[in-house]
């Protein structure tokens, strides 16, 4: 089983390891990326993790996650910022390709959506330079719109690639396909991003039918509805020919299994139905 | 409390009463418009649901549902189109404003989102002339991203207003809060739709933090963190000022209580929340 050109995103067995035993597994079945989130990296700690990972060679795809710029309050939104700061230090202390943006949802008690869109641009400009310093791209990943209310009001590629345009040339997205597989015009605005340099990282999953938990029911590949093939070939057209991260919330199935066995459906899939 | 102005989809109170039930109940509180569905029609006869809500001096502000156009051969796109044909006479008889498209979505075994897409223009257009000669107006539904694979592949206000005038100039859509509150650009599409006289039906309900089910859990007004008001003043902008038709689907919470704390609990709120 061939896994290059596979990254794995480690919340995908999260439940099983920890960031240690999880990047080694990969490594142990020839899988040379992958993606930590930030309480991983807190509990095995940043320089443990940053060790690990640069001992096993591994690209790290992508760190997950800053963002959550949206708060009631000034304080809470300034809290935010600091808080992404310290995401984009870890992240370059662990070579990331890019960090991960979540922008957060409608704040607390709030029915102003687009208000919220407000906060996540003044967010992302705020800590562009500190981005920069430390050679950190920003990739906004557009969330699916039921994540709208209490996870990111940026929900659709075409609008995530509206705001990046709005802020900078060089923020980009990172393309979920759980996220935008159903989104109206999606082959134009893939070819967009690629136009405008702006895909940073690209990760899988499926959709299934019936979902049923709103955020820890994501499919293996091959078990949905998404057609990966042809939104790989879109990617790849638009000029990204990096890793394909698999990433799976998947409390009642994949969270359950051995990881190891996790891992190694994550390659056979991925070479099934993913390229 | 004034219920003018409000209509009832009686799929809210469908656990509680049967149609005759339900429409009676809304009669005593002084509710003058209900929307109900076909199955609902079917179990209590249409000859009497035309009865019962003429009797009512109900105004039926749609008839849910058309569509589900969508199939894996052509045998079943067949039957989907006779079955759309019934159910404009049925919307006929029970003289409503017009028959809700909730369109269909991925066909099963099939990856092919723009391929359904595809059926569903092709089903529209084979009913139009049926449903012209019934004086039925068609009002496509655009429904939560969340439905894509299993319910409807028009996702967006903006990609049914687009379907709609590929179709023809008669060709409306059923704005429904809940599946259209997040998008992007909505105050522009919801202008567009009232430019090109598409509104047909405006729905209202309320989206929850969390949401515990995908498909029922839908929140009464108040309790979620759609701005209603804002909402409403779109539509009347765009010229609509139709009744404001309430539809929850509550297994855990609405469905459970007894229907005329249901009903007078959607007045209640109506009033407070929506206009």
């Amino acid at each position: 089983m061939n896994a290059q050109g596979l990254s794995i995103n480690l919340a995908t067995v999260r439940e099983q390891w920890n960031l240690g035993e999880a990047v080694e597994a990969c490594a142990k079945l020839g899988i040379k990326a992958v993606d930590p989130w930030r309480d991983q990296v807190a509990k095995f700690g940043l320089n443990n993790s940053a060790k690990v990972i640069k001992d096993n060679g591994m690209q790290v795809t992508g760190y997950c996650r800053g963002g959550m710029f949206t708060a009631s309050d000034a304080k809470g939104r300034a809290a935010a910022i600091d808080d992404n700061k310290h995401a984009i230090d870890e992240a370059a202390a662990l070579g990331a390709d890019c960090l991960v943006l979540v922008v957060g949802g409608v704040p607390q008690g709030s029915k102003d959506i687009e208000g919220a869109r407000l906060q996540v641009a003044e967010g992302i400009n705020a800590v562009l330079d500190h981005a920069r310093a430390a050679k950190v791209p920003l990739a906004i990943e557009p969330l699916h719109p039921m994540y709208a209310a209490d996870r990111a009001c940026v929900n659709t590629l075409r609008q995530a690639l509206d705001l990046a345009g709005q802020i900078a040339p060089d923020v980009g997205v990172a393309i979920d396909v759980y996220h935008v597989w159903w989104e109206p015009g999606l082959a134009e605005q893939i070819a967009r991003a690629g136009r405008e340099k702006r895909i940073f990282a690209h990760h899988i999953c499926d959709w299934l039918v019936p979902t049923k938990d709103i955020l820890l029911d994501r499919g293996m590949m091959g078990d949905g509805v998404i057609d990966l093939k042809a939104f790989r070939g879109m990617i790849e057209g638009a000029g990204f020919h990096g890793p394909q991260e698999v990433e799976i919330f998947s409390a009642g199935d994949w969270w359950k299994k051995p990881g190891e066995q996790v891992l190694k459906t994550c390659i056979e899939r991925y070479n099934k139905f993913c390229k």
